[in-house]
């Protein structure tokens, strides 16, 4: 069924061709198209264009239908091109007239933005919740493992003394830098479009303002064309955040890759939680940071997928942002689940203790012997040059007794400051305050 | 001259290979560097690492080269490798030994990432001026022509009466959204990473609160090892800004250059902002649009080159990062220019009244049709059908008198609302925070 | 069961999480993991490590496999972490010791490797048939076509006269020099990596021309540290020739989906082939060329998405490659569906006569008229300038009668040209002299 | 001056802008505009468009011209738009009537793409001698270096024994398939498109097959609406071969900067091709491999920018197109450089010997203890898990003796196969075939 029928029939193949993977990925959006109807259902009725008792029956039918989605037991039908026809098909067996009204002063391009927009923002809200649990988890690392040094690497060869605690700690901070940007995303598609209709509005004398309350937006996207532009816009936003995100869970996983090599050795995975080879019996590769690497490096190319297939499209619909339902909805799915394999991994790395003092990291030690010639009254640059000379002479002796007391060094992580920042985004931040309502 | 010469001589092929467009691409970051040093300074003084005469005289100094800087005069010599080398030669020249020691429990790192930051707020800063520049004219715009209708399209085909309100201010409101975002990336970029040295702190003790409020940073980036994370993800996050922002000026030279056509006919422009051709004497090409929509196209592929670049390397800092510098400084300047070009262009534009009473367009009437007899009582399917087979035994007698009530519609285009969702932005917004500081 | 069992368990979230969608994907390249194994057992018996009745068992055995997976019946078990543990498991079943032994002299980094090798050979096969079949169709519409004109646009403004003759004619050349690509893909595949076990050879004494002989490869990849470099160059370099050729289809969907609606209308579609709106009965919309259009698009996006997923790390199989079949198995598929509605589209596509008479293309005939003036001797500097004036004026007189006399040009086709220059390609091609073997 | 000069004068803001970066960029092409002015002006006096001596004057002045560009004295004024402009403006001065005629049945659509062709042409020749050049230093190094073992990695673990030789030879042959693709790049712009003027072909009765001949391109892009396809379609060819050879070049650097640091420590690259730390006197980093490894990344997303910029354009020339020469232009240029530099740095490299002796690489041998142990009969499972079991219990007897017979393994390199490969790719190369003519 189509909602466009005309009485003649598609071409067979090309039907196959344009519905393409819809019935499949509707599934993501059905309870959002359900929200959706409901609140459109109210408001036809609030504005007469409906009698009480049809949008009495509409909610009735709709609520049933959410309790079944809620179950999982809902599918798509095959007679159905997506999950608008099938909607409104149920609408109409299960209410008659009143269903064949629920399409009135909207259309298929509004109808699906708004489920979409819906969609994406309960997205964000579970993916701050996931964040928040691996920040809760670096936090804690970084306070257990604040007394473990390890040799700090710039341009991957040994620099100077770091540790645990930093490590851990940067990669908390970083979480909330990368929330910022997500908080961004929110405000742009926290934006009600519905009344919008085919992105040149309805003579209708519909109410926007309440769909907006009814399903809980922010803000209502004024322009009926402006609207239209956000499809594609919000998830090119959607996926600017993630690849933000991605990238920093990327660099972690690329750490944990290398300091669980023989060569640095710094970190071990449990056993259960290495993959071995088909031919050498001594590997335990940790291919869960390594999959995690590969996911969130495929999860940064998302933003420019999204655009390649839509950018240079003159405004008004086109068929093309269906193909942005194909992009998008699996890999940000399987991003929730790189986030929870992440914390479950980083819950139960174990550090291998004093691999710094191993001798052939002595020059890491350089920048602190010149600290105490400096301290001593020696210019900087006399210093540096002072145990250049020494470390050319092999007569370099490593000073390892340090004291750091400025935040975020070693010895003071503030990880409080740490933890605060996160908690003043949460005060003001619009996605929290979703999140709790 | 090198900040770390040790006595031997790179190779001159190496040497002039891994300098690359360094002096060129400083030039862009020189003030801030000034400024970067003189916050480091004044640090020095306060913790007691440099004498006050010495803070003194690095600060006179520092402030003759920005007012240099500033005048335009100034250049990165052959013999510098960077600008980070050449100021520290010339206080060296100017202060003594005070100059040596101006790099104290400092890094070039954190120096370098320093500037970076100071110089993407700064830009942040006049691409916003810029961007709500260009809002105040698609507002004047569609406030002018709200009277004048056009076809709305989707898929290409006309589909439904639009107006020049509801396109200029759909374009205004875009613009907010896409603040929005920027408003995300400029509080994850105002975070200052100083005193993080190179990427592991330093045991001198320093007061790295004093440098954020010295530069005017809203926040520290407390972990040593995550400052250096900013490095690429700073870029990466400005890049996702501006290309979400790209991505609406292509749209809407997208529109302008299909409008400009033949075909459609809907606009002009004055003929001194159109181009010919070198064999066709009848050309008059929106050049100007088209190259507009490139470049913002190409802007587009911003973050896609950043994240490639950098991609893939595990923390600490690497040479790589030296490159972004290629990537992204002569974009984003570039994309300060397209906005003024745009506003150039949008103020002169001329729209051509009246296409639409072409009867060709006569069918985008249908809903309007189909509204009527709706209102009348007849379910919204069936009118579908109804006028449906008018208008395939062409008897479809447009109903081009028409009404609309609500917000975002033709006949209400509730620009007020959309002016006042942008000064609600700018009460709550960091960067205008910044941007009137 | 896994390759590499090792008496413990791995931890189920981890399991669940490094399989990922292998067993899924793994269907793909089913038939020519059997290929490769069949290959393999010939060899070892060849080189004396199995003997003769072992190697026909195991041949017997694939052979069997082969014929159930042609069949369609086959899956890949929960049990199995992928397809190469099940069969390994399968031939350990049915041919015992012999079934242990197939693995000896070979990693599952080589075994995979060859299998993909195979599964892309066979698909460049597949792609050039189907690519073989549209320039036979553009060729076949573009003779029959060769006398309808419409305007060229440059600048999305009518320029010239040109001619359906001239435009499908132009989008099968393409089509050739999209080939030329990928045969440069096909011999950088057509590579055997098989021995090169897990990317360092082994000490047996295999003989790896034989199995490159047995496979039908047309080089043996000597570097056994090399053959593991094929992992991820292979899928790009595929990558880089479907994204040229969707490309060209892409541009072609385009043209189709601006021709069909309103405004050019220079092309009709059979209303079995377009597509209705929700709200509109009016319109007939394209979307099957759209669809074209944004599967193309996010097509033209793989190479990107692979480059990202793999880069930056050093030489060495990593499990990130796993991510590779994610990214480039569906889509690729997906382009042989999109040439073959392509195809389907093209041969129903129907030319809207005459439109170039319509007098708001009179100006396309400018340069005709300049033409004449040189003919007679005026210098092209100055009638451009003297026809210019008459536009200005509107005293310009069209000159509609001309004629074309060199190749490509509107009244000479050389469409025998074209077709030679394929025919000269395929004489020459190994990825022809691979289809017809 | 403008080739389109109409008599009014262009907004200079609008001037400027469309102007853009052309003067800069149209450097590199003055030479190829020169050469095909030649064949234009010849071929014009062939047909008898312009008589002999007009055209023995025209080639008089480009000789002269040419001899100034290769002199390296040649500039764009101010004056001119770009190169066209000046180089037309120029023959008129110098040959009056005859310099006006020179455009005749050309269009600068066709000349521009003309000269971009020639000048690709003309770059993959450099780029393929420069290649040819590295792979002579890769077999040079792997002949030298072949008894040079070192642990061979997979997941960045340390997996079984490997050697320079097997490395180094690696890196040549990927160059050989590398050349592969830029053959069939060299195909697809190997494409005369002169005299497709506009895009739609001219009236003039002129021979596009002596402009062929006369330019040494080896076919002639038939169709003229498909010439100008060649625009975007040759940028994006090439992007994908130089981006598929700079991630091999960024794979290799990537090796060396991991060997040269200390926990690998396999390589040295001599002082003076390190760079120091501003902070760290021990520090000699690896600074030109980390360059080459992010100039290489930067090149591999050429051609993402490219298609991002020019698609979903539909066929006919636009301006965006001359934002290809702001992407492309430089960095195909840097490539060369870093490729130069690549083969001084692989020349200067220093192998640390006998590294892999450290027991704690011990693990690496068991690949071979099982191989004996086959040998001996025992099938390869069982073998597995026997010495699988050993390493578990610390009881592993690594077998450091072992001898590899096989092509491409330890002690059999088969680098003169390696090196047949090249030479039977030249034989039968069109680009070779070029480089040589």
């Amino acid at each position: 069924m189509k909602l466009w029928d005309k009485g003649y029939t598609v071409n067979e193949k090309i039907d196959k061709f344009t519905i393409g993977k819809d019935r499949e990925l509707d599934i993501y959006i059905a309870k959002y198209d359900v929200l959706g109807n409901l609140a459109q259902s109210k408001m036809l009725a609030k504005v007469g264009l409906i009698s009480t008792e049809e949008s009495i029956s509409l909610n009735n039918a709709l609520t049933d239908l959410l309790k079944e989605i809620n179950e999982g037991n809902f599918i798509i039908e095959e007679e159905f091109e997506d999950i608008h026809s099938k909607i409104e098909h149920y609408l109409t067996i299960k209410c008659g007239e009143a269903g064949k009204k629920i399409h009135t002063a909207r259309s298929r391009n509004d109808q699906v933005l708004t489920a979409l927009l819906l969609f994406y923002k309960d997205y964000c809200k579970k993916l701050t919740q996931l964040v928040e649990d691996l920040f809760d988890v670096f936090i804690k690392k970084a306070e257990k493992h604040k007394a473990d040094l390890l040799p700090g690497y710039t341009h991957f060869q040994a620099a100077m003394p770091s540790s645990f605690g930093l490590l851990f700690s940067a990669y908390a901070e970083q979480l909330i830098l990368d929330l910022y940007l997500l908080e961004g995303v929110f405000k742009t598609i926290d934006q009600n479009p519905l009344g919008s209709a085919a992105g040149f509005g309805t003579s209708f004398p519909i109410d926007r303002d309440f769909t907006t309350k009814e399903l809980n937006f922010s803000n209502t996207l004024i322009s009926s064309v402006g609207a239209q532009m956000l499809r594609g816009k919000a998830e090119k936003a959607l996926s600017f955040a993630i690849a933000q995100l991605a990238g920093t869970l990327s660099k972690f996983a690329y750490d944990m890759v290398l300091y669980n090599g023989q060569e640095f050795g710094f970190l071990k995975l449990p056993k259960e939680f290495t993959t071995g080879s088909s031919i050498m019996p001594h590997k335990k590769n940790p291919d869960v940071f390594e999959l995690i690497r590969a996911q969130c490096n495929k999860i940064q190319a998302l933003p420019n997928s999204l655009i390649l297939t839509i950018n240079n499209l003159p405004s008004g619909y086109h068929r093309d942002f269906q193909i942005l339902k194909e992009i998008l909805f699996e890999p940000i799915i399987q991003l929730l689940d790189v986030i929870e394999i992440t914390i479950h991994a980083v819950n139960n790395l174990e550090v291998v203790e004093n691999k710094i003092d191993d001798p052939k990291y002595n020059n890491i030690y350089t920048v602190e012997n010149i600290n105490q010639k400096i301290q001593s009254g020696v210019p900087f640059r006399d210093a540096y040059k002072e145990i250049g000379l020494q470390v050319e002479n092999n007569t370099f002796a490593p000073q390892k007794n340090f004291k750091t007391t400025h935040i975020g060094s070693i010895h003071n992580l503030a990880l409080d400051r740490i933890t605060a920042k996160l908690k003043q985004f949460k005060e003001n931040s619009e996605i929290y305050n979703f999140l709790k309502g």
